[in-house]
Formats: structure tokens, sequence, C-alpha cells
């Protein structure tokens, strides 16, 4: 049985009796039930996810995945491939923006090369998980094969199962790869059926014909592929990416081990599509961190029929606004942790709620 | 000239070459421009407010100012009126959801008694600047004489001013007052224009015939009174409170010493209704930190043109939303002062902005 398939069958359910203790803590606080709006439906559900009703993340780690894509050549970015590779060394030397928020939120950032096309020897700060230089032109044939789909499956799952026996308990999960809002558009348009033109966007900037020339080459990679709707492994190889197999297979690893997985734009939550159809019980251990201003993710967040968080009008990928959400998990926790109740503090009740 | 006199004359407008070149520098940083949404223009507005290309939060103070209000005997509210002393008395001890959500944020909570209907000796840790024990019932005649109204402003000015001398530089306000959303729902449908019941709602948790009931004590109240929207301290007097008078007051001392002014939900935003009125340019200095879930709260931030930073789905007041929009301002800021350019990282531009 391989890693990927071993974590899968471990992945169980939340824990519905923390999740309902959670929720009578949270009525008992001192504050209108619900008043919190957000931060006490995420309480209730990181109770779940890490199985105690007073929830507290300890450790946080934001994988931030690089690969490159064999469609570029295909015209469908502002960028051109080489800066997959100089935003990796930016990573390392901690000049980018997830490195400035990581700081701000306390968060650990793993950078992790999961098929860069460059001969760039990295820095230690690099992971080097290189399962290919890139993928295949997916307009072409299949992005990748079945077999470097599996072994970077196998490598997010791994990195994320180390990290937790680290003591880490919330995980994140970031994209860069230029080129990869294409694929992340074919993976959505696939598999929640939504029309390609719908679910693609100006991704890093481009402009209305390179717009059009992005949506025709996602369709002809559509149709020269056939991907299977109900297979994510097959969607993932055919019009996937290196670094989108690596979060999906973090986001399998997180939640095999009651970790939850704080997704972040577009990219990264096209890798939760994949997750869930591979896995439907990940879906419980996903948080959805922010809307991004790509148009695809709202159909994403609406499939995975998740709520995001946070609406900053963000469009950066590499994990900027998961690490923003760790704050604000960190203050849900704080609450169910920290509040006095009604009772303790000898504050009255409403008429409605009961009490005094 | 009375101490709020001499704050509004004080205020200048916010600094545009500050703005210009913050504008410039983050068009420079490696990521794509616009690509981190309201981060970006928060920090240009910030550098601004600041009058610095490079702002940065050092000392973040929220003022948590109470007060209690007449017209909870015409039964507007699911609490009773005693519960703002029993809250004032959980802010000191550091129970309430501001102090857990303020720790978190690292930001100091100001607790002040504005006028809380009580003869409780409070603890150290509240700030005793009562102006009267609660205002008149509003549906009978004006909430407050016009010193009253006067004394108030001139303490939250002078509470702001005092913390800006002791090195803060970012002000939040919030509220803690049984019925002040029913005061809150006046002074928005004056000012806005908008009608009564559109800026009505459930404020802690009233059922639907209490809603109906609320509704008809506001349109009484503004009956009854014929406060003139032009004049912001006339519509403050009639149908404010006192810890709305002095949550007006912070907005104008904060923004006489260009700090930025962090407004929570519907009744602190109602303060900064007040504020804009008595002096225009208090606008540049607000920002919007949430959007509540009180339907009053959407129309106070359209008349300002004010855009919310987070849509938590929150509608407790106390400041909470605005201590955790803090930490996205701070956010704002690392990037502005932390991030790499494109330059100096070696990055490649995308050809449509210029560079490689």
């Amino acid at each position: 049985m391989s890693r990927i398939d071993e974590c899968i069958r471990g992945v169980r359910d939340p824990d519905a009796e923390a999740m309902n203790e959670a929720k009578r803590i949270q009525d008992a606080l001192t504050k209108p039930r619900g008043s919190l709006g957000k931060l006490e439906t995420l309480s209730v559900t990181l109770a779940g996810i890490l199985r105690t009703p007073t929830p507290m993340i300890v450790r946080k780690v934001v994988f931030t995945m690089a690969g490159d894509h064999g469609v570029t050549s295909e015209g469908v970015s502002a960028y051109p491939s080489e800066v997959t590779a100089q935003m990796v060394l930016n990573f390392a030397r901690g000049g980018a923006a997830i490195n400035v928020l990581s700081r701000h939120a306390g968060a650990e950032v793993r950078v992790v090369d999961m098929g860069v096309a460059s001969d760039v020897k990295w820095p230690e700060q690099v992971l080097c998980k290189k399962v290919a230089k890139g993928t295949k032109n997916m307009a072409l044939g299949p992005a990748m094969t079945k077999g470097e789909a599996e072994k970077a499956l196998g490598v997010g799952a791994e990195l994320a199962v180390e990290a937790i026996d680290c003591g880490a308990n919330a995980i994140a999960i970031g994209d860069m790869g230029i080129g990869n809002t294409t694929s992340a558009s074919a993976i959505t348009s696939v598999i929640t059926g939504v029309g390609v033109a719908d679910v693609t966007g100006r991704g890093t900037g481009i402009d209305d014909s390179s717009l059009q020339n992005k949506v025709r080459v996602i369709q002809k990679a559509i149709n020269v592929n056939s991907p299977n709707s109900d297979d994510g492994f097959d969607v993932l190889a055919k019009v996937g990416g290196l670094e989108i197999a690596g979060m999906t297979g973090v986001i399998i690893g997180a939640s095999s081990r009651s970790v939850p997985v704080f997704l972040d734009g577009f990219v990264s939550s096209s890798a939760a599509l994949i997750a869930e159809r591979m896995c439907p019980r990940c879906r419980g251990y996903m948080v959805a961190s922010h809307l991004s201003v790509e148009p695809g993710h709202r159909h994403v967040l609406e499939h995975l029929k998740l709520e995001p968080l946070l609406c900053l009008g963000m469009r950066l990928g590499e994990g900027t606004g998961a690490v923003l959400a760790f704050m604000v998990a960190e203050a849900a926790c704080k609450i169910l942790n920290e509040m006095a109740t009604f009772e303790g503090a000898r504050v009255s009740r409403s008429n409605k709620e009961g009490g005094a």
C-alpha cells in the first residue's frame, strides 16, 4: 500500500463530542450567543478536528510548494517561467510576502521545491523534493506520469506527518509556480463542472487577449487529456502540477493526523478539490482562509461547501492568506479557552437565553 | 475655545506625498502589483495618516467606552440595563472578549465609564469619567444636555491625546451599553437619511415583536427631538449616548494628532458619523475594521465611503473587531517595510510592468 493510500485510510471524521462540548462552552461565555460570528463556528470546527473541546494552536507551519508548468510555453502567464526559481530564492532569503506575513503570524515557512525547472543549487532553507523539472505541456498531453503524481503526493503527505510529529498542530499550504492558475482552472472546471471561461482569471495580471488565449489553452488541455472527473488522481496527473500534487499530499497527510489544513487561494484550493475527490473525509479538516479575487476560487469553495474567513481582495498565493487566517484561528481558540462565563463573572443573561 | 473645537482645528489632510511614496514602494515589491489587495491600499492609507512612507504600528490602544441608555425603559434590549456595569467589571477582570482579543493582538484596553447608571466603585482598571448616570429616555426628549455632550466629547479627545503622547500610534474604539444599538440606529437614520426600519437590527438578540417595538421607539425619538441632520453635535446630544460621545471625541482627538482610528462595529461607527459631520477631515483618519451583521452598519460605512477590512459575521462591539483589524494593519505595514524589491532580489518583472 502506498504512503498516500495509508494516510487516506487513516482519516477519521472530526470528533462530534468535542464539537458539542465546545458549542456548549461558547454559549456560556459572556457575550450574546453567536455574536462573535465566524470566530465561534471556527472554534467549534477546530475542536472537532483537534479532538478536544478547548483547542489551542501551538505550532504553525506553512508549506510553500514550488513547481513549474510546461503549459507556460503557450503564453498563459505575464511572467517568465524563471520567476519560479527566482522566487524560491527570495523565499529562502526571507524577502517575500509569505516570509513577512509568517514572521508576523509566528508561523514557520517550509519552502519546498516539488518540481522547479531549474538546476539552481538551493540554499539549505529550501527542501529539495524535486520530482521532475516541471510538468509537461498539458495542452499536448498529460502534465505528469502517474508515477510522478504518486511520488509528489507521497512527498507532501510525508512532510505534513513529519511536521506534526515535531509538534505542528496547524498546517497551511501555499503555492509558487508561474502558470499554475492555468492548471488550477483546468482542475476546477473538470471537478466542479463549471465552464472554463467562468473559472479562469488573470493570474499574475494578463491582458484581455492573453486571457482569451488562456481559456482556449485550458479547454484544449481538457479535450486532449479527457480527465475522469470522478477520479481525483487522474485529474491531478493529467492537468495538475507538481506543487499542486504536493499540497494535495499535505492535506491528506495532515487530515490523517487530525490537524487542520488552512487553504490559501485558488491554486491551493484546487489541491483541496483533488484531495476531497481522493478522500472525501479530508473536507472536514480544511479551513478556507480567504476568498481570492481569482474568479475560480469562489466556485471551488462553493463546491467544497467552505466559507472563507477573510475577504481582503488578495491574489498572491504563497500561503499569504492562510497565515493571516492562522491569527484568526488562534483568536477563535483563545475566546473558547480564556473568556469568562456568565456564571463565573456574575453577568445577567438575556431573558431569551435563560438565566437570571 | 473648547477642547474639542481646538482638536477640530488641528485636523490636517493626510500626507499625500507619503502616500505617493508608499505606493511607489508597494509597486517595487516582489509580487504582482495589487496582489495583496486591501493590505496594499491600507498600507498607503496608513502612510498618509502617519505621515511617513514606511509606517509602523508601535503601540495600540483600544478605548472600550461604557454608558447606559434611558431608552432601555422602552423595552428595546434583550438584556437588562445592569449588564452594562456587570460587563465593565468583567472588562476590569480581563474576562471579556475584548480582553482576550486585545491580549492576542498585543493591544492595551482602556475601559472608560462615560456614563454607567450605577454607583459601583470601580476597580483601578476602570477609568471613571462618568458624565452622568446614563442618558435620559430619548423617546421622551433629548438624551443629553448640550453641556453633557460637550463634556463627554472633551473626555474622549483628551484620552486619545494622552494615549498618543504616551506613544500610542494606533487607536481603536469600542462600546458597551445596553440599549446603544437603538441610539446608533437613530443617529444613522438621521444622518444617512435611510429609513429607521432599514438601519435597525436585533442588537444583542431581540425577537420579531421587540424589533418592531424598537423601530417604533426610534422613530418616536426622532420625531420628538427633531435633530438637525447637518449638525452632528445636535444629533449626538438628542439621540446619542455618553459612550458614543466619548468615542466621537476619541476620533477627533486622534485625528488631530495624525493617528488612525480603527472603528469597530455599528455603535462605534455611529460615533464616526457624528465625528465626520462635526469635522469632515476626520474621515481620512478612520479605518473600517469589519462589517457587523447589524443591518445599519453597511449604511454607515457606505455613507462614510469606507470599505471594511474583515467580514467575520461579528456583532459584539467592545472593540473586538477593531483589535483584530490591528493585526491586519500591522501586516500591511510590515509588507511595506520588510519585503524585498524586484531589483534587490533579482526577480524578473512581468512584461506589462516593465523591467527584464
